[in-house]
Order: C-alpha cells, then sequence, then structure tokens
C-alpha cells in the first residue's frame, strides 16, 4: 500500500520538503527505486544520497538544504523513522488461528483459541498460550510454561517447563530457554549434578536471538527484564538478572548469578563475569573481572576503562620500539657509569 | 515430600545441631521460607544467614558455633549435601513409557518398551535405543546410533548416524551430536569436502549442554569422557579426545584432533589449539596455543602460566606509565651525557 | 566395493609404487587395516606409517622412496587424494524420494518429485524445493524460500521465509538461515524494533555448520558466496557481504554490514568489524577493528599484522622483566645524576 510523504510526516513527526511524492516502499540508498524512500543517517552518506534513484528521502534537519530539489521528509531522528515506516511496509504474516492438526496440545494445557499453533508443536501439560501468540513449526513448550500475549516463538525453539515468558516477547529459531544451569558439586572425582530447581522469566517486549540459550535458576528466577534485546548465540548461565532495555551483542557469555542493571549495552563475544552496573558499557571481546561502575564504559580482558584501554593497546602496539629503546638506554647509562668510573680513577690518584 | 532434619543428615552424612525441624523444600537463602532449608557456603554468606527466614540450614562445620539458635544440617562438603537434598525435592517428570504415535521409528530401529519416545522424534534405521531413555519431542536419531540406558535427550536434539551414547548421558535441547567435522582439501581455488566416515562416542554420566556442537571424525572417533560436563554453546571439532570428569564452561572451542586428559578444567570462551594434560586448568577466554602441562594453570591468549600472566596483565595496565618513564630516562641520560661531555670538553682543552 | 591401487590411482591423478594391492577402506595410520588405504601428509608422520597396518599408504613423491617394499600411491597433493578416494568409500545415504506423509507442505509450495521430504518437515507456502534436495526431519522452510538442487538440509535446520539457497549447498543440524538482523532505533528509553525486509543468499557448494545463525539483511540481501565454508556456531550477522571459497572457524562472529572478500581464511573465534580483502587471513581469536588489506595476515586484538603481533607477544611476555629493567635503570640514572652533582659541587666550590 502506497503512502503520500506528508501522510508518512504525520505518522512519524516529521515535515515535507520538496514535491510530496507517492512512497511504495522503503529500501537502502543503494537499492531503492524512485517509488521507494530511503535515508541518510548523516553526512557521511550525502555522496551516496545525492547517487540515489530514491523518490524520497528520510534526513535530519542539518542535511535538509544539502539536497536541493528532492522529496525530503525531515526528522529529528533518522532512525526511529525508519523503523515505525519500514513497519508500514512490513508484510505482517497471517498466522492461522488455532492448533494445527499435526500439533500435539497435552491434556491440561490451555492454548487460547485466538494463539495460532502450528504443525510439529509440542505444548506440555499445564502450559498456558495466551491471545495472538504465535508457535511456529517444531516448537516446545514445556508443562507449566506461559507465554504471554502476542508472544512469537519462531520455529525450533525450545521453552523448558515453568518458564514464564511475558507479553510481545519474540524468541529467534533454535534458541532454548530454561536449560538446566552448569552447577556440579564435586565428590571426589565426580561431579554430582545439582537439580536446577528454579525456572527463567522474560520480561514484556525482549527479544531473544537465534540459538541464544538462557539458563534456568538453580532456585529463583534467571530474569530478562522487559525491552532487553539479545542477539544471536547468547550464552545466559543460571541465576542471571539482567535489567530493562539491555541490548547484547552476539556471542556474548555471562556467567551464573551475576548482575547486569539497566540500560546497559555489551559487545560481541564479551565474557561477563561480574556485576555491570546501570548503564554501563562493555565494547565487543571485553572480559568482565570487576564490577563496572554505573555509566562507565569498559573495554579489554581484564576489562578496564575505555579510555585507558586504548592508551593501553596503543602503548602495547609499541612494546617492540619500548624494548629496544630500553636495551640502548640501558648501554647508554652503562657507558656512562663507565665514564664517570674513569673520571674517578683519573680524580681519584 | 517433607523430611525430618535428621533423616536428610542420614542421607548426606551429616549431623543435626539444634531443632530436628520437619523441612518440605531448598532453597537460597534469599528466598527460602520457614518450611525450607538452606545453604550456607562459606563465612561469606553468614549475614545473609542471619537475615534468612530459612527454617535449616546446611553448614559447615566452622560456621556451626556461629547460627546459635538454628537448625543446622553439619556437613563436611556444604555443595555436595546441597545437590543430594535438592534431588530429594526435585519432581522427577514422569515419562509415558512407549513410542508416542506422533513419533517415527523407522523399520529395524530397536527401540526398548521401557524407552520414552515423544511425538516427532525420528529414530532412524538401525538406531537402537535402550531402556528408560527418553527423547524428547523434536529429536532426531540418525541411522545406527545408539542410546544407552536411562540417557536423556532433551527437545530438537540432533543425533548423527552411528553415534554412541553410553548409559545416563544428558543431551540438552539444540545440541547437534555427529555433525561432519570441517575438514577440507584445496584442490586449486576449491575446497574439496573430505566425508567424514567416523563417528562420535560420548561416554556414561556426560552431560552436554544445550546448542553445543560436537563434530563427528574423519576416521575413528571424537569421544567425550565419562562424566565430563559441557556447558552450553561449545564447539568441539573433529578428532577431539576429551578425557574423564572434565568441566567445560560455555562457548569454549576446541580444534581438531586436540587431546584433553582427565580432570581438566576450562573458562567460559577459551580456545584450545594444543593438548590440555590430566588436572590442568584453562581460564576463561584463554587462547591455548602450545601445550598445557598437567596440573597447570593457565590464562591469556596465548596462554601462559597464570602466576606469570597476572604479573604481564599487571604490567599492562601500567604500560602508559612505563612510557612515559621511559621518556624521561631518556631526557636525564640525554642531560647527564650533555653533562660530562661539557666536562670533558672542560677538562679536555 | 574393493578398489585395486592402480584403479585409485586413475582415479586421482597418482602412481603406484610397490606391489598393486586391494584397497576396502581408508582410515587413519593408528586405525586402518590391512585392508585399508591410509596416507602420510608429511614427514612428521613417517614413523606412524612405518608402524602402521594399513595395507597401503597415500605419500607425496617427496616420501615414496623412504617407504620401501609398501604398497604407495604417489601424489603431488596427498589431501585432495584422501577427500576423493574417501568419497569412494562412504556410503551415501539412500532418501526415500517425495514428501514423507508425516511432513507439512504448504499449499502452494513447489516439492520437485525426486527430492526428499522427511517426517515433521514444514514447508511453507510458495516455497521451491528442487530435484534432489534432500529435508532431514524437524528442518522448517519458510514462505517463497527457495532450495536448489542437491542441497542438503540436516535436522532441524531453520530456513526464514525467503531466503535463497543455490544447489548443492549443505546446511547442518540446527544452523538458522534468515532470522532478522539485531538492528533498533534507540527512541526515548525504548529500543525499536527495524523489521528485516531482507533476505539471506547462499552461493553453490557453500556449507553452513551446524547451529551456525545467518541474520536476514535489514534491506537487500545478507550473501554468502559459492563455495564458502563455514563451521559451526558462527554468526553471521545482517547484510554482510561473504566473497567466495572463504573458510571461517567455529565460533567466528561478524558484524553487521561487513565485507568479506573471496578466498579469506577466518580462525576459531575471531570477530569480524571492519572489511577483510580478498585472501586475507585473519588468525584465531583475532579482533578485527580497522581494514585488513589484501593477502595480509593479522592476528590480535585489536589485530595487526601477525609478524608484527607476535613481536609484539613476545615482548608482553617480557613485560615483568621490562618492568624491573626499567626500576633498575631508574636506580642507576638517579645515581648517575648525585654522582654527577657531587663532582659538580666538588669542581664549582
Amino acid at each position: 500500500m502506497p503512502y503520500k510523504l506528508s501522510e508518512l510526516a504525520k505518522r512519524v513527526g516529521g515535515e515535507v520538503s520538496g514535491p510530496d511524492v507517492l512512497v511504495e516502499g522503503i529500501n537502502s540508498l543503494e537499492l531503492a527505486s524512485e517509488k521507494e524512500i530511503s535515508f541518510v543517517e548523516s553526512g557521511r552518506f550525502l555522496e551516496a544520497a545525492l547517487r540515489s534513484k530514491a523518490g524520497a528521502l528520510i534526513v535530519p534537519p542539518a542535511l535538509a538544504e544539502k539536497l536541493p530539489g528532492k522529496a525530503l521528509l525531515v526528522v529529528p531522528q533518522v532512525r526511529a523513522a525508519v523503523a515505525k515506516i519500514a513497519w508500514l511496509f512490513y508484510e505482517t504474516p497471517k498466522h492461522p488461528r488455532g492448533v494445527s492438526n499435526l500439533a500435539f496440545v497435552a491434556e491440561g494445557a490451555e492454548v487460547h483459541p485466538e494463539a495460532s499453533v502450528y504443525p510439529f508443536v509440542y505444548v506440555g501439560k499445564g502450559a498456558k498460550i495466551a491471545a495472538g501468540v504465535v508457535l511456529y513449526p517444531g516448537v516446545y513448550v514445556g508443562e507449566e510454561a506461559e507465554i504471554g500475549e502476542n508472544a512469537i516463538v519462531y520455529p525450533n525453539a525450545v521453552i523448558y517447563p515453568k518458564t514464564r515468558i511475558a507479553p510481545r516477547v519474540i524468541i529467534h529459531a533454535g534458541a532454548v530457554i530454561g536449560s538446566d544451569g552448569f552447577g556440579y558439586a564435586q565428590e571426589g572425582e565426580r561431579h554430582l549434578k545439582i537439580p536446577h530447581l528454579g525456572r527463567v522469566e522474560i520480561g514484556e517486549e525482549a527479544e531473544i536471538g537465534a540459538n541464544t540459550t538462557i539458563d534456568r535458576a538453580t532456585f529463583g528466577s534467571t530474569s530478562i527484564g522487559p525491552g532487553t534485546k539479545l542477539d544471536n548465540l547468547i550464552q545466559v548461565a543460571h541465576n542471571v538478572r539482567l535489567g530493562r532495555a539491555c541490548v547484547l551483542a552476539a556471542q556474548v557469555g555471562i556467567t551464573g548469578s551475576v548482575e547486569i542493571e539497566d540500560f546497559v549495552m555489551i559487545g560481541g563475544q564479551a565474557g561477563i563475569n561480574k556485576p555491570v552496573r546501570r548503564g554501563a558499557m562493555v565494547a565487543a571481546k571485553a572480559g568482565v573481572a570487576k564490577e563496572v561502575p554505573p555509566g562507565q564504559a569498559v573495554a579489554g580482558a581484564p576489562a578496564m576503562e575505555i579510555s585507558r584501554w586504548r592508551r593501553c593497546v596503543a602503548a602495547y602496539e609499541r612494546l617492540p620500539e619500548m624494548i629496544k629503546e630500553l636495551r640502548e638506554l640501558r648501554a647508554k647509562v652503562a657507558a656512562l657509569e663507565e665514564a664517570l668510573n674513569e673520571r674517578k680513577k683519573d680524580h681519584g690518584s
């Protein structure tokens, strides 16, 4: 369905500059056709914008006058406008309501008639599936697990028993929620398995990436706060508490019982072994081995404050030269010592 | 089912101190109710123990007299006692015996009548499923694979053909056992795939975490020793030999054909490229690029002996200051050289 | 089926030296029986070759005369010959053609009659499955996805809608192709999800490892070039472009929109945040934070040219000694300064 640029402007809170064209889709600067709108996040993309065939452009105020003659949608926040407009052109898949006759729902499970349960889904005893939920093919929902309104669980994701999933959560394919925590008690040479009696709780609008794993708590809950976004292949161990609106990139690992507060951002492949406080930022590949204070950015393994880390890295890269300098200095100092000794002898005698 | 504290004491080999209360469950210090037992692993938790509502506490001898008036279960090893008592309160899921009529078992596969095969399980030709085995929904068991007594395979795990799984092994959801090793022969610009004719063998009581992958051998076997525990998202490449009673944390990666001997512990996200000998310990995020001797602890990437690594890290963190010092020394030495030259001139003339 | 050594020689372009024995299989030096052929990649394995019971050996010309009396197959490239001969002895699984009556194929999907669709497979509306394709149990193929001739998709792999998979691609168990990219727009404290309107395209003969995840593009395509091999548990983010004949080891992570050109090799657990040019090599655990020029080998995090990295690592390992030397130099320089001052006083007065 096409939209007039002025209508898009109304929907995202922006203003039109130039012709009020008709827009039939959204695309990147490189791929957009004359019928599509594209976007210019910053001056860095100005050249690509001038080359683009896009029929209209979403731009920040600062770039509006640098694109004369173009049909522009001027907005304060380009990225948010892109998200909202892309949803307008997103073809929401139509899910058949009800339970497929190729699915298995155990007696005593409650599946809301407005939920969509695809073939080869298994729903265990006592599980509750709310209205609007989509369980894609191959999803497993264990006994007494609960999935809130309009949550989407993609194919072959596994929800272990007793997990609580809040409304509008998205769980991508292959994610495993609620597997046993990795806890053992050593007795002689044997590792006794500690049963994990707790559960996992995931807050509203959280999103869990493909093949990410979240272990259940030993006691109590492993919890993911509302609005928190986890990328693919992340490991969240037992009893971790992740706050709200955090963003974790792919392949991050979090050790058991660690607390991560609200609004934390973590880069890919980082490992978190200690608490990360509110609003802190952990760089990709960092290894957090001591608590990160609120709002601080850290990097490196072991992680340290990021500007200090940058200086350490710069010094590290100069190490071969430092060694050479050290050697030269040693030689000079030895020469000086000798010279002084010579002098002493001259004078002393 | 509730237990008297004295009965728990008998079962775990401990002694009661204080009232012989009735215990209905086990929980953490924070969450335990008056009807539950909790535990105090060390003095670090003493304050939390004093605040806890728990009706009884599992404690080591050293802490017994610091908790006067409390109902105590005094044991030499708290963690082992916790594991054993938690199992008493763990509600073992009841699995229907037999093959679900929504499962597929190929002709010529042997499924013991005492095994539990859930809906949407696929068992290939020639596979053998022993008594007490649980195959959760969506599990795939390839041709001629064998799964020993009482092994549990969680939903959507994949067991490739010819894999051998010993009794009492636990395989968590989404784990992939026996996929092709990553082996190619370069011919010009092409990578010729080398077929993997070997298999994977997993020893008794081993546990394999969610979404962990273990590749089959090129020839022979990739093997996981008895009692070895693998956390989630671990990669074990073709022909790796992992000994017994090893413990590997999440996201560890092991290169093809590497041997890891018995009783090795490996921290999360470590990468192992060379043999690790008996009883050695590899820290999280380490990169093992040379053999680790028996019993040694290593850290860092490339990994080195851990106390040396600590000194290197401490020095690394001081690098910016070292550079400054080096600069100052250079200036001082230059000044000294000049002063000495001046003097020489004074004297020499 | 057994082959005469001379026939194997014909098939792989080699020459027989010694008796023209009959060969019934291929195996490693340690495991091969008298009826099997094995291989000696280099002089390093000469001793094992002399101990081996193998009835024949594949060897490079340089080793031929070091194994007198043995039945030898002399070839220029041992590894390529091993790959080709192993395929001769590989028992190709026989897949029943057609759609299992326990699978689900949506109306309007096209499944070629020569394809094999196992139980519990789901094929969505508008999907196209070509001749010779094997969809193992539990595979999900989303709407309008296309899978080319003779591609193999192993159990429980998930192909999201609109994905394009070229002929002869292999996708291992649990891999997820086409999940949403990890893209959000921040608005106040909320992360607005950006819908991902693009797709994933995988080129001919590419191979995707178990539990690897490849995200769909925001717009356009995330693409994997022909002949490129991805190991297990790799993360490929949205809009990444991977060239042809690349080889990526397990647990590598690639950030969104990064380009990796043809013939690139990447070691395990590396993280790639910037473009990697044609033929470059990235070592295991490296963190690529700036562009890697064509043909260059890099290592370390942040990554640098590999010989420089080796020198930095060597220096790093000497840091504790450097600190000591620096301290000693400081003391010596202070002593020199004092001595010179003393002298000055002596002379000056």
